[in-house]
């Protein structure tokens, strides 16, 4: 895993990108709508030139430091720092890309066991050196980065990536064990020469790991079929500098209040997650796509609701929004306002005369999983719910399916094009998720042309509950330099500010981290995080863990 | 729903019994098994024998207390006290049918608000009186025990009962939100009128509120289809003596540790859960009942895994091992050892030569439900999952469906007759059910033989997991006079460490409350009861809730 180089500086394996030249007919319209300066190229400058505060820590400490993880476990080197110094948003991007990176941790220790984490822990309480987990590092709300204040002696980030071992698989029970630095593919491979998945695939997945999964409540992209991580997650044991907690895991346990949810979607502040116990499912024999085109982002939710409702919701569902679906239509070479090219025309001619539009309509992708019966029922329950939609044909879910990976690399191109680029999301139940959508969109059109003077927004619904569902938004405008993180904070504010006002999740998947730390007492209530510190004081006493990140983050 | 009385001394309605003569070839069965003394019969002594201690609360105490819940909203009647000073395992029956009550609350409350348990909890902590949250009384586990110690003022039972208002229905999203006092029936039909189910019908579904499923993790018949109350409740809150939480119904969230998760389970330890917002699903519109023979219990056991791991469970499976089949069939009139009666001889006597028999047999009952195409659907996966097994039609589920409430008043009969009958449960995962079916099992018949001199123990699986299944055993003994209490702790303990010590659940759906606090330790850790006490602590600095329950219970 670890021989293949990941870039510093933006999305992903060193040697992939994706050019947003390559897409011109989309190309030309993300231009004309932000009215971008084409001649505009922003630079990656090289990394010994990204400027880091020198690490705190004395040759001694480091020592001391490389003793408990064993040597080669540690490290000081620029490189390190750097690319453990921010995680994957928007906003720690376009720092990398500033050259003025105003934290590092001060060392990047890369335990091998628990033991190690327990011995770093001690050493970090005595010596009040705050720590940062580590997983992946894809953290898009701030989740990776040190912002221990001038209280703490330094900091140490633990990179998890050494503890990667698979501990066991009870195929009877399908179940694995694991611990918590094991990354996608990794897992997925283990289980699948078993004729197991985990099912979670979150568009991070190549590189992000099971502890940074339970950690921030991760969400994949069949989440209607396995749930989120907090359904997979059975037992788990997390170390912290005072304790440590172990869950068993057990089907079904009524032990009183569940520590195993204390410990999801703690972020790294109540301490380190070192392995975990997971159900795991036969893998589907049967695989199917489906793509249907609703004359309205409404007509579309209401038919995800429908599925929901009816218990047949297909595997995957992802509903693009009117401006998303123009946006993938452009992806594919159809321009707006000219429904042609990609070999698509006729067919959408021919719809056209019926009502529906790419320029207009609501694009629904599909999958289906498992027995090819199950795959039958439910291909043919969802049609039945979406009578209002035409088919579009298996082609673009299935486009959608190989490509799931890739987007994070467009966007790189992107900033390197000058484009203000980011996501955000939020749920909400079915009867408010409209008013949700609605006020997010707003917000973030209003805060886009202030900032950037325009905006393009665009959003869609990829999990589905009974009572409700996600939105994520997508946003682009036109970045100006040296103002990119100004810009970002104050979309970013108001949106946020958005949705918690119109009654929507203050995150759906990304968690809370350091950007969603201040409005999480809105959430929560003052009582809510009173006791989430009455809980981060009995297992971390010194507060070294993770500072400025969830309950210690906020305001 | 107050105005049809209650047993004070057994379960469920007075005008309701179920003598265990009316099943006379199940009478004889048991009878002959556990070597009964057939002129045995067990009284119950008028309400007024049963002695309690005088209340301790003072007539100005007892004026102060009424102002905050309202006039006719407190009691200190004999009736009252005797009816809220015990649950419903059978070591209370016994303890209440003995006419010694060692405890009883000082006085019962009914708070007709949440302004009400508010002022209540406020006053509590100035006086340090105990409260014990009173929903519908049904916990076999001493969960609503008043188990104050002398360093109490006195023990107030805050009985919710008055608390049962629906406070909306949001039919798009499929949501109701109602207070905790509400019980089964009335929030069905509620429900119901708008096309709706809650899908949540635990065998004391008439009795039992929404407090109480929330407070101790309830599970329903249905769970397979619709999961526990853990996963019905989206929202919530909690008034605690310190602190009030309010956790908002939202679908999907991804905030933190889920204080949702801390209450659920809290078993009126941490406050008292005043209202909640749960998921309601569309009524089914079709419902179909079937049923199966297995060779062995373990052939149905795979046969479950095989539809869990499937996807396609039935709604409802309820596999009886081979002493519990027997049981059955005694109770349907085909007497052990002569396969006849009740209509069933014929096709018994056939199945016979293919090798099945009610005497060493194990049967399923099913239960489909929702549109008829899903119906259709998982009747068919089902039947191919179950291809080892004979089909014995709908009748058995049927039955056991229009039954499924009843089967509690069969015990307080057998009571009268001298039987000591209780139930225990627990939950592992598939590769360990069989050796926790194997020593729970082991270790209720030898408790039985050494107290009872002689023993019969059920056992069926009514809850199943993607990863493993609930283990739900019916032991039945002798019992003999004034030993009831001992020899009941004495089987108890046995069973209890047989589970732990094997890996299964300490509890499956019935709680810890005061009979499995001893245990917790060893299911959660040190660590665990620490972050458990220190979350107390948070709540209800003063200790106030629910004295001897769940984590203060433990030793």
């Amino acid at each position: 895993m670890e021989s293949r180089a990941v870039k510093w500086w933006g999305w992903g394996w060193e040697d992939r990108s994706r050019p947003v030249e390559g897409l011109p007919v989309l190309w030309r319209y993300v231009q004309e709508r932000l009215k971008l300066d084409s001649a505009v190229r922003r630079r990656v400058p090289p990394i010994e030139q990204v400027r880091i505060p020198p690490s705190l820590l004395s040759p001694d400490e480091l020592a001391e430091l490389e003793k408990l993880v064993g040597e080669g476990n540690l490290s000081v080197a620029h490189e390190d720092r750097v690319a453990h110094a921010v995680g994957r948003s928007y906003k720690d991007l376009v720092r990398l890309r500033s050259g003025n990176l105003y934290r590092a941790p001060d060392a990047v220790l890369f335990p091998e066991d628990e033991d190690s984490v327990q011995g770093v822990l001690e050493l970090a309480r005595r010596r009040r050196y705050a720590i940062v987990p580590f997983g992946g590092g894809t953290s898009v709300v701030g989740g990776v980065e040190p912002l221990a204040d001038g209280t703490y002696a330094a900091t140490l980030t633990l990179d998890l990536r050494r503890m990667h071992r698979i501990k066991g698989i009870d195929d009877l029970s399908g179940l694995v064990a694991a611990e918590a630095g094991i990354r996608g593919p990794l897992l997925e491979e283990a289980l699948n020469a078993k004729g197991l998945t985990l099912g979670h695939f979150p568009q991070s997945w190549e590189f992000s790991t099971l502890g940074g999964w339970i950690a921030t409540r991760a969400a994949g992209g069949l989440s209607n079929r396995y749930g989120r991580i907090d359904d997979l997650v059975v037992g788990l044991r997390l170390v912290s500098p005072a304790r440590a907690i172990e869950v068993r895991p057990l089907p079904g346990e009524d032990h009183g209040p569940d520590l195993k949810e204390l410990i999801l979607g703690s972020e790294g502040t109540l301490g380190v997650i070192t392995e975990a116990t997971l159900r795991a499912y036969p893998m589907p024999s049967t695989r199917r796509f489906g793509s249907r085109l609703f004359r309205t982002f409404g007509e579309g939710l209401a038919a995800l609701r429908a599925m929901a409702r009816d218990g047949s919701l297909p595997d995957m569902t992802y509903l693009s929004d009117e401006e998303e679906t123009r946006f993938a239509a452009a992806q594919a070479g159809v321009a707006p306002g000219r429904p042609s090219g990609a070999g698509m025309g006729l067919a959408l001619k021919i719809l056209g005369t019926r009502g529906y539009s790419l320029q207009q309509g609501s694009l629904l992708l599909m999958e289906f999983e498992g027995s090819s019966t199950r795959v039958a029922h439910r291909r043919r329950r969802a049609v039945r719910m979406a009578v209002s939609s035409a088919n579009l044909g298996s082609g673009p879910a299935r486009r959608w399916h190989s490509e799931r990976f890739e987007m994070p690399y467009l966007r790189d191109s992107l900033i390197d094009h000058g484009v203000l680029v980011d996501t955000v999301e939020t749920a909400a139940s079915w009867s408010n998720l409209p008013t949700v959508y609605r006020a997010g969109g707003k917000a973030l059109q209003e805060a886009l042309w202030e900032t950037c003077g325009a905006g393009l927004v665009l959003c869609h619904v990829s999990h589905v509950y009974p009572d409700g569902a996600s939105l994520y938004f997508t946003f682009f405008g036109k970045s100006t330099e040296g103002k990119e993180v100004a810009h970002w904070e104050a979309i970013k504010d108001a949106v946020t500010t958005a949705f918690v006002d119109a009654g929507g999740a203050l995150s759906h998947h990304h968690g809370i981290g350091a950007d969603h730390a201040p409005y999480l007492r809105r959430v929560i209530g003052e009582d809510g995080l009173v006791v989430l510190n009455a809980l981060k004081r009995e297992l971390d006493p010194e507060g070294i863990m993770n500072p400025g990140k969830l309950m210690t983050g906020s305001r």
